[in-house]
């Protein structure tokens, strides 16, 4: 059994971590923080964990030594607390954003606050197995990447590879579920507020864009243009990329891009049929699966590719990834508790 | 391994037991039928097995015999066909209208329509483990109890049992979601029209009445009180009863007398807390679960006791409620393949 | 013109009532108070209102006397600072919870604190027009009704007076949408949490339950239960109402109870068709109407008669029913400025 | 008084254009038709209607000739049908999709059959009065233009007649509601599977990119990348348009731009806020409004300017565009019957 830390396991991600551990079949939890909760029942915080745990929240001074810890921090923290979280375990995941970026240079352009500690960049793994799967197995130390990002790579990522973004930038356009705030309940995210709406979030300038030009690019960033908007679901990214291809491909060029980079990979689905309400992704298919669906487009009049990737940003975009990290750096199949093929209808 | 038909797979109930059964370690699909997507595979109807499963539909004539067969006809339909579906397996659940209530007169009377075999009645078993675990144990044919009735009995059995409403009918009012309707696309299904509907859809006259009056009454029916309003949101039925109890109870009697009945119940949970926004039970908490969360709320100076019963109408309100019968009908333990403890949030 | 001060504009009554004033031909805006926001422009608050209105919100101190004020102070505001609104204008209308009870014993029974100014309580008239329109005609001060209340007085005042509520307390189930909880954000509000759910918000002891009481009783009380559950939607009070009439009555019966009770209300309409998705009232189609629709279902086996009765909770439930008010107040036709007759679909 | 007839008055746009008639000052409607729905009361189709009108359906046989006439009937109708119209008033304003394209050849591209009377399209003026004002004031024939172009066009047109757009085609992502499939029921607008969707409608080939072309283009097409996507609402389209602009430009630009463009447009509103929950274009503002709020976000070192411009689909995108033309063709204030402002919140 791996033991496992779940540090900050008050907020949404710790909740879903907390979820998929306590049924995962090689995992036990040995202890979770919250200091606003400690001593209370995790059901406090995660109202569909009543009746199935008795764990408790605890100080995260009091957390013992475990195999493993999975950081759920806010943004900003992980990285300055850094010597007192690896106490917590030889195996560290982190799901904010401290670590995802390797130069530090780029993340103080996004975060707009210089890096505490730079040397720790180059020694994280960015968590997206499949871009980085060799290098999860053998990390002890993973960043996971961001909703958004994880949604647009994991769309793009065999088109880069296959050279077709090397001239054109690619434009992105993420849709994004209210979960991807967090806990913390704002004016913004006010239910009369929020409810309905089509709310343009980012147009530009998203933080995330700074990941996904690093993870498509190959040593260099490659050029990206992010556009984020809020829309009415809970959880749930969507990332509709438009790319003009660098040389003329077919359809079926494409077909085959897709099936040869998927071809092994347990979490993408290939979705594109020819008609129905779910010819191509839909996020409303995916809440507290792992998967990944992606489906295309091709106006081959216009030379335009339009590829479309969902996630669960809460799954996939976070603590499901953290998980299927996790069986890779322990030599478990990469599957393991995160089976759940999704909801339909919901 | 037991061997599973899924008779009439294509419609929401079916793909939630094919979901279900294609992750219980116990079971094996032996087949499914659909006339109208015979060959297509499952995917096509339930687009979230796409990638989970390579089965297909087949016309109900192709199925080969199995340990059990799950048959979610439309209503009015198992009834007529039974001698048919009678080779299909020796342990039967159907999920239809068609054997839940035990009295042709009074299927007439809600149903308006003769029953076609009405000495079948008294063999079929009410499919709720809670009010029957000893008789599903040893059926061989068990009716599936519907959605509103359900959330409504498993409310108020307890306080049924305790004597307190031999004296007044308790008023129900249960709030549905959109699935309920099934599968076929109406003009009052329609999406412009449904959502943000506050929708009365039968202030009287429901036929799961029948039901609620049948299982909570001791021999004979017990008179109930009941409305169904539509409301916005896709999975979900929540019992609001009203009990004027039969004697004088207090807040402590009443958790005393469901503490007891809800002991050893494996997907009952009582809710009731003093503060939060899921102080009482909410069907948001419960999609792809098996639970029926109960609380209330006492009005001593006025002898009104509100109960607050939520399901997820497609689970515990019907595929989830025959696993848990195929469960306890094979001997196995009942909550195997219906863990999962829902989304938070979602 | 009617010079008019709103007090509070920041709210959503508030902004409903800049809303409908603007558009009023016979209103002008004197001002209208905000601490918070004061000096900047209303549309900072009410973003419906950009480049429809200059108005800017000023501190209440600010205000200059005009010929009506309409106060929009939180509860438990108005009745401390009463001599202070005192000098707005001749005619007030408080939208506040402080002085629609009659009598001080109730309120402090149900708001939990005594009331500041007792001798003020007789001197409002409760500002339903269907039940108090001369005295409204002649009042300088009125108290709005509640949105809950509001919506189950209208839906129950005809069988009242019809003698049918004598001998059994009639069962009030009320869906409420998220703007009844205001502007304020809270946990509870967030819309992960709140998008979705069917919360139990106040099973019973519900505040409204007084004014609802007082309303229907002819002198005295008239005993009522009420539960208010929570729904998905912004606006919206949808009462249904299970009343067990004193005496034998048919469905012509009620029928002519409710259209001689609506033959002359401009806002009062009866609802009830055999068909169709919006056969019986639906809150849906209010949205920024000032209409009442009330249906009803009668089950005469039984002896139930259901009525279903729905508002939009910011207009009939608060600032369209202050402009009614004043409308009669001056004189004017009380439909001027509310014949918005709302959208479909929505 | 202007008599107006609505040809094809039971649809979603047909129901919004009789609300508009219905309480615009200088207008009276001669007759409304419905083949379908002959006899029955308009509040059978438009809920919302009853009880405001009593004006009933007509087969459009039984017309009579009016000063004007709207035309709502299904895309492909008013074409094959025209003569029959031309005797329905002098004054006629289509709503469909049948004489939007000057070019019949495009025409056919597009909506995949060949146009019944190419002669015909020269003649109509297409209704966007802040492009084409004046020719709408002399027009007797004009052609409403599609929701989702409608809300591409008015955010980009003065960015195309700045020249900004002479070199790169923009990229356009259309956000959808559900109304805008119509009236008609199907298993893609069934509310489970509609519910929470964010669904690629149409990533490429859209129709309306040749209305957008046409638009934007100074005599020859514009090249235009389009892309509709799906979302959970009922009434709205946002589009979020990426420009490379030809030249450089700074945020003063591109706001004097605007300033420029809007200064006298009644119904365009520019909105970019440094904060708050609307700072940007929001459709939840606009159901019901005839406004296109248009907002825009520079990223100067990555030369892309974001614009976001939304609209009410069955209003600025149907109805309230026609009235607008109606209003203009007949010399009425252009803003007359549309000033209505829209609820928050909603």
């Amino acid at each position: 059994m791996i033991r496992a830390n779940v540090v900050g396991g008050s907020g949404y991600t710790g909740g879903e971590l907390l979820r998929l551990l306590l049924s995962h079949p090689d995992v036990a939890i040995q202890g979770t923080s919250s200091e606003s909760l400690a001593g209370k029942p995790v059901g406090r915080a995660h109202p569909n964990l009543r009746g199935v745990t008795e764990l408790k929240f605890r100080p995260l001074a009091d957390l013992e030594p475990a195999d493993i810890a999975f950081v759920c921090l806010p943004h900003g923290t992980a990285s300055v607390r850094w010597d007192e979280l690896l106490g917590l375990a030889p195996q560290l995941i982190d799901l904010s954003a401290d670590f995802r970026l390797r130069d530090a240079a780029v993340y103080e352009k996004y975060y707009k606050r210089e890096h505490p500690r730079p040397p720790l960049l180059e020694q994280f793994v960015y968590g997206l197995a499949e871009l980085h799967r060799d290098s999860i197995r053998s990390a002890k130390w993973v960043a996971c990447g961001g909703c958004n990002a994880t949604a647009s790579i994991l769309g793009l990522y065999p088109l880069a590879r296959a050279g077709l973004m090397d001239t054109h930038a690619p434009i992105v356009e993420v849709k994004a579920g209210s979960s991807e705030a967090g806990r913390q309940a704002s004016v913004t995210s006010h239910h009369p507020e929020r409810s309905g709406s089509v709310r343009a979030f980012a147009p530009t300038g998203h933080r995330h864009t700074a990941e996904i030009a690093q993870a498509l690019g190959n040593g260099t960033p490659m050029p990206v243009h992010l556009s984020v908007t809020s829309v009415e679901m809970v959880r749930g990214a969507v990332a509709t990329s438009h790319v003009f291809p660098s040389r003329a491909v077919s359809e079926r060029d494409v077909w085959g891009i897709y099936r040869e980079a998927f071809r092994n990979e347990p979490f993408m689905r290939l979705v594109k049929e020819s008609r129905g309400a779910y010819r191509y992704p839909d996020p409303k298919l995916l809440a507290g699966t792992n998967f990944c669906d992606v489906g295309f487009d091709l106006d081959v009049d216009n030379g335009r590719l339009v590829v479309i990737s969902a996630i669960d940003n809460l799954m996939k975009g976070a603590a499901g990834q953290a998980v299927q990290c996790m069986n890779l750096m322990n030599g478990l199949d990469e599957t393991t508790g995160l089976s759940f093929p999704g909801l339909h209808p919901s």
